[in-house]
């Protein structure tokens, strides 16, 4: 699917945070997408007007940039394209809970890109009367992203050592990736970006599935030729200029 | 002229977006000046007052930074330094074009550094009942150019495959640089600010020729040694340090 | 005592500019602490409430980020957990020295990490009558930090070419670290958060030494395998996450 990505070069309005805004651009742009960056109430609805997708995260959320990303959002609900939100840290204060509640109720999102911690939180909110914990193991992650895809009517991807996505029927299970992506900042934010230019070739799990696959096999290439998380940051950069359809693992890695 | 810049050491006054501040930083320190950066109106005509020259850009602008773009203008203007304004994403939204006006009028602005896209953008608003549009190749750009230089009474740098600067009465015509420049966001807002350092040195259409000039090269060595986007990042930082003036191609490249 | 940094895996709440947040977060996550960062006034008191450190930057500050770090300092300061201060360009803007000592009486700092400019800013303030200036040299700059430290009853950090560490008793000078430093943006700051990541340890002036002694270690290893800024800069992230205690100098670096 990368190579419909990349014929297609999609516009990817990102709502997100300072600490990775360029290295989200960086990734984008090596993709083979184009991002435009731009978080001012005034312009947010043009922005996404113009856009094949749009890319919510709230890491660095204030007040003015909440206001923003519901225009935008309504926005692109109105033009049809597909919106991946990314609740950064959702478990850590409970105003991000709440703003992460408001744009779930206020727009349409197409798929949720979070990590484990992030999805448990989420949940736990509606689940804690049932103790659901993110410590409980994959099975359960893999339940509950079932319950949520279908509770907010969406595609989940939960990502960590074993990715799962959902769109409430169908689960896909993905392992790949390399430890050291977790000591980068702004990896995950990268991949629900990422995951946005995905849906813009074609909305569906399938397509956030490989994505994922996508993603895992360029960290895990460079990975190889990196001494630590700096270089391993240049080298995925330029693994996602690089990487080819044709070199994708063939077998083994969707489920 | 990279000689003059370094035993100068300009301090660059930017107001920039969170994209590319890291980058935009990071590049002046290499090319031998000193960035600060600062956005408050509470403080920004003091920065602009202590500064060499000062580097607008809109990339991720808010009505905040605004009125501190506009302050630090006017503010540099009193002080006699020279502005250059990056009209990023000129095209994208009616907010845009509207400040970019906006500032045109309140500050006077040395040099206009934007790609071709962005340039038609901000005439287009003037001329379309002329038709005028970006796709028409070079020649009109280059006839655009000193068309704007005449009527915004400064220096226009135009950058792409061709770079046409023209200060209305003299064209400069560069054909320099690397493909590889379009896919690392922040190519062109570092190149505004380097372009800044220069104009301390001569505020003069030759000295944003040079500028030019200098950062095509060192793309061009940069990419030499690049794997992607990533390690071009990287060897460009490195370039920009290690670039001397006798390392020039001497001639061909200025028209 | 970076085996112990690393065990703890100290999570640090950073309020900091836009221009270093990444390079800080992903040295902070190369270390081995784990940064959280956000600025909205509704959620930093209690960010800084599941903090392990607070680290405070004024280097983009503005009206509403200057209320956040106000609020998470007194959260910080109810919780007990160690707050640094980076007042960086301190003597930049009267905006900034005027937030400093806002900072300074409403919040208890740890410690305040700046380098020899921004500290003679600081303290020029108090000690303008005395001439004191930046220029005046090493046993100057030694002598104010004790001043300072008992007077504001906080350790202070000023670093440069010989680093001094001061809780107003015991006096640390650190000769580390290479020229090249200074060429890239956000060292300073990033060293800010570590000191805070060192100080969850044991909040002490040897604590900072020996954060000061560690950063200084690791730019001197990265130094001998850069080109110049921009792979210094990544294998300076890499060498925060694979130096070891054991491969630190023994002798003749802390005074």
């Amino acid at each position: 699917m990368i190579n419909e990505v990349r014929k297609k070069k999609p516009l990817i309005h990102c709502i997100t945070n300072y600490v990775v805004a360029n290295f989200q651009a960086n990734g984008l742009l090596s993709l083979g997408a184009s991002p435009v960056m731009g978080d001012e109430v005034e312009e947010v609805e043009e922005l996404a007007s113009i856009a094949d997708a749009l890319s919510l995260n709230i890491g660095t959320l204030n007040q003015r940039s909440v206001k923003s990303m519901i225009l935008a959002g309504k926005a692109a609900n109105q033009k049809g394209i597909p919106i991946v939100l990314d609740p950064v840290g959702a478990g850590a204060t409970r105003y991000r809970l709440s703003v992460i509640e408001q744009i779930l109720n206020e727009v349409k999102i197409s798929a949720l890109r979070c990590n484990t911690g992030e999805f448990a939180a989420i949940m736990r909110k509606d689940w804690a009367a049932k103790g659901v914990d993110a410590g409980e193991g994959d099975a359960d992650i893999s339940d509950l992203a079932v319950q949520a895809a279908k509770k907010f009517k969406l595609i989940v991807a939960v990502t960590g050592a074993t990715d799962v996505i959902t769109n409430g029927k169908v689960v896909h299970e993905i392992k790949s990736g390399h430890a050291i992506m977790s000591s980068v900042t702004g990896m995950g934010c990268l991949l629900s970006s990422v995951t946005a230019a995905f849906l813009t070739v074609e909305e569906s799990a399938d397509a956030v599935a490989k994505a994922m696959q996508f993603y895992g096999e360029a960290g895990e290439r460079a990975a190889k030729v990196s001494l630590g998380p700096g270089s391993f940051k240049t080298a995925f950069i330029d693994t996602l200029f690089s990487l080819a359809e044709s070199d994708l693992h063939k077998g083994g890695k969707l489920n």
